[in-house]
């Protein structure tokens, strides 16, 4: 596989209008994106720092993905996106090599991103991310 | 507050004779520099993403931050480092702006890095570190 940067960073929040005032307030990020993607039961904040985003996710299901682990773990790090190129080639790179994966194929993600997630057990814990921008 | 960078992720792993591989073969990353920071009672294990870095934390300790964590919570994400300038007026800052701090002032960490952490109840779950390089 090859990652060419982390594209974000996904954190759990309970609520976002709690939790974005101390990204903007506190550690002077601005938020410059609010997004519901139904599919996975979450309104996303978006926040640029450096060439990374951070992605505040709230869940609007306690059923649904954020709402289980934040009702598990509570607030914190979800997930890690690395941006990646022809992202389904890497899927079978990654499959070849013995990673478990949630996605056999991209999905779409926030920002009109193509994505796939590979699970935890495989990678020492860390939710991992794909994405691929292909409108760029 | 300024942030102005991630400077990096601090992934806590069981094993980095383990986990190394993934990171190197499957992501595709190379590992560049294994430290032990006895203090922290770890090892540690750091990969190049981009202007980010990942940081991989074995404990050596089962009673050190990083055993506990492993041991209450397994594996994964553990905090998430900020790279600032004027790390001293940065904590004043955020401990006028209502953050509990761990760190009142500046300790070595690992790579030379001046760091503070500030507390996870503050920061919406986030273990959050703070860090300056005052060699460059």
């Amino acid at each position: 596989m090859k990652v060419n940067k982390i594209e974000h960073i996904g954190i759990a929040v309970k609520n976002l209008d709690t939790a974005i005032p101390y990204y903007e307030k506190v550690l002077g990020l601005e938020c410059y994106r609010i997004e519901e993607v139904e599919e996975q039961k979450v309104k996303t904040a978006f926040f640029k720092v450096g060439e990374v985003k951070i992605e505040l996710l709230e869940s609007t299901d306690p059923e649904g993905p954020i709402g289980k682990f934040v009702e598990k773990k509570g607030e914190g790090m979800h997930h890690i996106a690395f941006a990646v190129d022809n992202i389904e080639d890497q899927l079978v790179d990654a499959e070849e090599k013995g990673v478990r994966l949630i996605d056999k194929t991209p999905r779409g993600g926030a920002e009109g991103l193509d994505i796939a997630f590979l699970h935890p057990k495989s990678t020492f814990g860390v939710l991992t991310e794909l994405c691929e921008d292909k409108n760029k």
